[in-house]
């Protein structure tokens, strides 16, 4: 396995194995590596010729006031995961490689970006689409692994991969979670054990909304009510019924929609979501 | 040659064409095509194995009073004229194929999208550096071919290779020039004989200021109170002398320099430039 901090190095192994007729593909990650990610790179090996992961905590992604200093860095566990899981090359750049002092341009989407996330991360899917075009123009064509956890990152993703025309295949991939069912969270590491307990409230939430369509309630707001008994009114930031492309409210179930929550637990945010109401293609 | 509007069939022929170890060159017009087009088409022809032409009247850089509408559109000139200038493959996509109804992404550019153009056509640098974007990623790795007389529009195109990390090297081509000194431009044929006398103003304005600066004249206020007697006050929108990487205005002129300028000549509005003080490197 290889890794670099250099785009032009990164470019050049890349371009080599493309050379050699290798498919490429992808898993861009902030370290901090957990099961979740090895799923990704796992799976990016079994179907793939060349596979690449990016370790980049990248900084406009994240608000004044949000975890960037304290974001757990793991760069060593990381490489031994990365080599562990089948990697061929790890990038992992350092700010200034990803954003010399004279850049100027910035992306942004409309629409998926809006609600939930969008509203209580403003410019947080900005620093999103930038990272992840560069990321992808500096790999090249490939197909990128993402995990639905960040169910309404990988539409934004999928948005900015569309109208950019990036020759890129985004492949959504289930989220991992741990037997107490915690999807699993680079943050989850915050967490203290009583902490962890309480942050079980949300995945809790989103099975209550799973049984109730189960046992056939459709509407949205009978659904929410129930599930929000669940979680600590204080700590939510939001817990919705979405459409599973455009990211807006449903009234009524029919079809498969989106169940996304996140909540604050002491210094901690978290989020979390399901597919209910049907598969999605 | 091949020509087609669709974005797959481009990407398939340029993959074939690369897959047989050929450089592409890759020349985006808006069509009208003249003889500084050509000149772009036949330099990319003598740099690379296979060269892509793309003839598209982007919408998203016209203002809401500009003339988007009434853009010269001369396809079958243009395809012969490709052909004759050694063009593999021209792409002439409708707006549907460019930007689907979905689409909410956006490219902006600070800086040096900011004075001159930026000031008297809001909007419009963000409108190339989507369209840019989006043809670089369907054409891929290339060498792109653009006409100095856009000399602000080129940076800005710079601005983006680098700032998204596109896998494009941008071919800065002098611009090309009637006997008279007028810079070609597709939109010279709106003009009527009287109007066009009027429009040679512009380049006597900058060779005003190349004769200033080659007597030893240095200072930008003496040189530009100069070139502006030739020029019709009331007709003109900027006429700066400017730093040829950050596009602000300078007030000595040591070493190489743009000068810039835009006129409206009737319902016509053109832009020329010159570096003068030495050579760009």
């Amino acid at each position: 396995m290889n890794a670099t901090g250099k785009i032009s190095e990164t470019r050049k192994l890349i371009d080599a194995a493309r050379h050699e007729g290798l498919r490429v593909g992808f898993v861009p990650t902030m370290g901090a590596l957990h099961a979740g990610h090895v799923s990704l790179i796992e799976r990016a090996r079994a179907e793939n010729g060349f596979v690449v992961v990016s370790i980049f905590v990248n900084p406009t992604q994240f608000g004044a006031n949000e975890d960037l200093s304290k974001y757990p860095r793991t760069f060593a566990d990381d490489l031994e995961a990365c080599m562990a899981a089948g990697a061929d090359l790890v990038f992992h750049p350092d700010a200034d490689e990803m954003y010399p002092p004279d850049a100027t341009t910035t992306i942004h989407v409309a629409g998926v970006t809006e609600p939930m996330e969008g509203e209580h991360r403003p410019g947080h899917f900005d620093g999103v689409a930038l990272v992840c075009a560069k990321l992808f123009n500096i790999v090249g064509a490939c197909s990128a692994y993402f995990g639905e956890k960040d169910a309404q990152q990988v539409r934004v993703i999928e948005r900015v991969v569309m109208d950019l025309d990036l020759p890129v295949e985004v492949v959504r991939c289930e989220t991992v979670r741990d037997q107490d069912g915690l999807a699993l969270s680079s943050r989850n590491r915050y967490l203290s054990g009583d902490e962890r307990k309480r942050a079980l409230s949300l995945s809790r939430a989103l099975r209550s909304v799973e049984s109730g369509v189960a046992n056939g309630q459709r509407s949205a707001s009978v659904l929410l009510d129930e599930a929000r008994q669940l979680l600590d009114a204080d700590a939510v930031d939001y817990f919705e019924i979405v459409d599973p492309t455009t990211l807006a409210c449903v009234e009524t179930v029919n079809g498969p929609v989106l169940v996304c929550g996140a909540i604050r637990i002491g210094a901690t945010r978290l989020i979390d979501n399901i597919t209910v109401g049907g598969r999605l293609t």
